[in-house]
């Protein structure tokens, strides 16, 4: 029942920002169609932003389900993963309003790698709470997306002052190979149910 | 139980979409009466969104009653359905605020065309999990509405760069003919129970 | 389950609601205390908004915990509840702008008097519903405040345009009337399940 | 059941209320990194109304999860709360815009204030609504924290007009304080279970 509040707050907070994000394509002046040629860089980050929410969403859904009782620290770790995605609208805004030049393409990159940390935090909490023979431990595994990405932020931030594009493939990188859903925690509940 | 979820953020993010629709009427300047008239054609494509919107709640609760398990593929089917659905407050405002000209009249058909490629594509995904004996196939019938609305979404966005007027009354009418509710689905789900 | 749904909905669509009008008190230009004065309008009619919303809120919640199964016209019933209450932040933005002068004061209560002829309609259908042994119906009984708050919105539009002082009169005391909980159908449900 | 609407209301208004405090950090015009630096303010004061709002989700989790049925008079006491609450990203905006300049550190002070205020009244509903064995009031105990934290915002609004700063370090000590989650209530319920 708990989990439920928390699985429903954070499906709450989740859902504004992915749409809240949208009213940074604010409506053009004009009624002409070139007006809306300026608005793709803002498009682009949108969709962008979209997936990513969208992964974290699909992948806190398999992490809260894995999870055991809802603790104190579990919330607190929630919260904070929160705190970082709710600045995607205004790390999109900035980067698709300044069609991806230097400073803004590395703070979209400083929080991804900042909701990445909080992701691997909440994951930590859970796993520690279930002791040694955690099923997400052993779901998870060695863990191989979760440990690329950060570092692949990590070098996308610097590359941004110099190769803003460099950047912005690695943040399309990431997004597409998390893409492919985290089968791993669904096959190993999936026999846990067997 | 984990489709609960899905329902939860689909409803969370439809209820955002539907009510953020209503901050494209900017409080006019002005307390006179007839400040109010300039917003009648913004709150004519307010009130179309919000029936569009209401329908797509109303078939998507429908939907997802029909369907079994989620699984990773209906999860993504259901974001993308979710993210042309959040273009529809842009594509809201500007039509409205330009008074029914070509280009915006020609993207809010797109948008409209676009959700319902991507509502058709959730179907698949949950007919094809059913497999061949799958009740939601047998609910939907020949979809006559389901391809009919494409075809007339299709044939709007073309005639808006010429007369915007007849774009407008497809629009208008693909919504009257889907306010009916789907019967077919709640009516071969009552045979289910029965 | 299905009206859980339905529920759910509604609820996202009002708190969405009722936090979206705080938009309209914009944060003022200068940090001297006396630039909240003119904010003063605005912030009385979020007030009496909120306490309007927060009825519905839990009038709502009453007559849905009192409704049996859910049907088509029971949720396009209740969008066009929500529709009407979607136009509150318009409304209370425009009036509260404006201080209160004449036609500003006139549309919000043709807001609440749509909004109450809307509720008024989902509680027939689903008092149709119930049939003649309706629980429903037996709870509202006469349903004085139902009837008597659309009649003093009627009245307060008028009004408006001659002194509008009479009007916001009005609509303070409708809110007043109705804070008092709906304990019929309380009652009457307490009763059932004994 | 009735319970779980207002838990889900709450979390609803929460979540958006958490969500929209982040609009006002709006997107700056230029893309140097150093147009970042006069948002610093308004950012620490979202990341002060962000942790303040996760307190009282938290909180608020544990309140109702101790709580037995719903009457009107919690509902009217919870909508009570979350009108105050709503006023934090107004609060939080100017406080943030204007640098914490004595009158917007005082008014921040003030919504703090009120929140404890109907945090306390909610609390006390649902205490005498359980009766003199009240596993809440007995969980509770002597509420330290919750009377400590009205004086300390007492203090700090008229503190605020002589040395801002003073006011700011007592609302940046007061959410440390709560940071520590209410163990105290979460002891008791673990105790009932066994």
């Amino acid at each position: 029942m708990e989990k439920n509040r928390l699985e429903a707050f954070s499906d709450g907070v989740l859902a504004i920002i992915i749409t809240i994000m949208v009213l940074e394509l604010h409506v053009p002046e004009g009624s002409d169609i070139s007006v809306l040629l300026p608005k793709l860089p803002v498009f682009l980050t949108y969709v962008l932003s979209f997936i990513y929410l969208g992964i974290y969403w699909n992948n806190h859904h398999h992490l809260l389900k894995a999870a055991g009782r809802v603790n104190g620290a579990m919330m607190w770790a929630n919260l904070h993963l929160l705190f970082w995605l709710s600045l995607f609208p205004f790390a999109t805004g900035w980067m698709g309003q300044n069609h991806f030049t230097p400073a803004p393409t590395a703070l979209y990159g400083a929080v991804l790698l900042l909701a990445a940390i909080a992701y691997y935090i909440l994951q930590s909490v859970i796993i520690t709470q279930q002791g040694c023979d955690s099923k997400l431990a052993a779901a998870i595994g060695r863990d191989f997306k979760g440990k690329l990405s950060p570092v692949l932020y990590a070098i996308a931030i610097p590359a941004s002052f110099f190769r803003p594009w460099i950047a912005d493939c690695l943040y399309v990188f990431v997004a597409f190979m998390w893409l492919i859903p985290d089968r791993r925690i669904e096959r190993a509940l999936a026999e846990r149910q067997n």
